[in-house]
């Protein structure tokens, strides 16, 4: 049976992109306030970005606060996704035994979701209702970029079995990378904060992120895909909402997007394939380095080192005397 | 303006109840699967106690797995809760800003729910506007009592503010004390652990604790009250469902698990009054106690003792000899 996560990869690889739209019908931006503008409002997204979305995330709030009227469009609007377009309730639920079962019983089949966010605060069995199904999906909350995230998530926390302490978020990122059996199981961390997503990303190596934060809240989407991106290029989704939303034109806006989330991503890929990943140099550095190259001082290959080890590398620091403004700046 | 605490102590002194009664209409309890029967089920629960119940606590995760129909079902059900009867909406949301609003919006305005459950996991900023209103409460997830529980909430935490490692459900509960500057936020706190329940008191002294697991999950319920207590005799809801729902008479249950509850309570502020609690006293030392008592050998009253100073106990074990088997039992 494909995982949840196979499914999200075929997705993710067929239309280039790691681009999550958010469906969020704020009040403020629906021509009035009812089910039929929210479910108008998503369906006219959907519509727009459907060749470009590697998913979909509408989120329950905006669609509770609705009323009845509001799930009778939630359901609408998860039913105009296309087959093969992934979908991610944002509910962030978290309940435990026969309430957890009816909450996912709600999620999978009432609303049709492929996936859903949930809270980890109940631990695992109240996660595991949600992923006994291997093509279900949940992407469980980890590290946020809000103020209060620090009242929990930061606290150094010291595991019984003595390891040394790590951050809750990290505690959490460690346990669910063990909790994914199934290959349907993923985290929520934040853009903003790159040295937790880089911790998170040590923690959790195999795992999708679902990483808001980028466009509304400011995040340097460089710094987190350099930071959350899995070995192969793939395990991040950016969720954008207001940014395409509240475009004059939303599909341009998605398609710049992607076209420039790709550019980085490419760029770092590159950057991890060449020795000596670029990543840990600063500017200066990275600028000392090219002119190393230039001027032939590094080179790549098979090489015989005097050791009598094989490198894929060799550096002859000799041809610098050649190059006296490299001394300077060495 | 009245608080929620205010408005549910209210409550609790005019029914002298501490019990809250669960609506959870679990889809082997009705008699078909639909939204009308889940309604009819907790109507049914509510006319049976609406003057014994000291609040009622209906369980979203039943009603959203009925769909549409099942929050048309939700908002009658609340409807039907007598007024001067608070309505706690276990819902355990947790989100953040706007959406956090809409979770609001969709809990007291489209719900018409007096509280609701939330989850820490996102720190203060995801609380704040659902205690923005103080008439409107919330009870905070604390400590469960699932096999789960053990991923997060024991875990100890070291705060960056340097004090004593704390579980991290003692730092919630410690956090928590200090945001109830409105009165109106309270902790979930399950029955089954007396120590955590011990402990949840002693870091917030004044919140009021919904306290699930006593019925179905076993726990003691004596035990539970004695730790879990204010030193005013309330502060603990004691939610109830399936042990009320699928008796044979709800009602006669519901009164005897009311009764039981008062008995209890009256006996562990007896005994906090009396000098020399007997909370420390052992089911044989209590034994004796009384017996002690009967024999005469203790009296209350006002005594000047040999020492001059003036009690309200006299303990005169002379009295011993007449009751050779009081001596074989010390």
């Amino acid at each position: 049976m494909e995982s949840f996560t196979a499914f999200l990869e075929k997705r993710v690889t067929q239309v280039d992109s790691l681009l999550c739209i958010g469906l969020d019908p704020h009040r403020g931006d629906l021509t009035e306030f009812s089910a039929q503008a929210a479910g108008a409002f998503c369906t006219r997204l959907i519509e727009a970005t459907a060749d470009i979305a590697a998913a979909y995330k509408p989120n329950a709030a905006f669609f509770e606060a609705l009323g009845p009227e509001g799930i009778v469009a939630l359901q609408s609007v998860i039913a105009a996704v296309p087959d093969g377009i992934p979908v991610l309730l944002d509910a962030k639920r978290g309940d435990i035994a026969s309430t957890a079962e009816a909450y996912a019983d709600a999620v999978y089949r009432v609303l049709g979701a492929d996936a859903v966010t949930l809270s980890p605060y109940l631990g695992r069995d109240s996660i595991e209702p949600f992923i006994a199904d291997p093509k279900q999906g949940v992407f469980l909350l980890c590290k946020t970029s809000n103020p209060g995230a620090s009242d929990l998530q930061d606290l150094e926390v010291i595991d019984s079995s003595g390891t040394a302490p790590q951050r809750l978020y990290e505690h959490i990122a460690t346990l669910a990378q063990t909790w994914n059996a199934h290959h349907n199981l993923g985290l929520v961390v934040g853009a903003t904060q790159v040295e937790s997503l880089d911790n998170v990303r040590a923690a959790a190596p195999d795992l999708w992120f679902l990483t808001p934060g980028i466009g509304a809240q400011g995040g340097d989407l460089r710094a987190a895909l350099r930071a959350g991106l899995r070995a192969d290029g793939l395990g991040m989704l950016i969720p954008v909402s207001r940014a395409i939303a509240r475009a004059d034109d939303p599909r341009e806006t998605a398609l710049a997007l992607r076209s420039q989330i790709n550019m980085e991503r490419e760029e770092i890929m590159a950057s991890k394939e060449s020795p000596g990943s670029a990543s840990a140099l600063t500017g200066d550095q990275s600028q000392l380095a090219d002119a190393l190259l230039d001027a032939g001082c590094i080179q790549f290959g098979n090489f015989t080192l005097r050791s009598g080890l094989e490198s894929p590398i060799y550096i002859d620091l000799r041809r610098l005397a050649s190059y006296p403004k490299l001394l300077s700046q060495a």
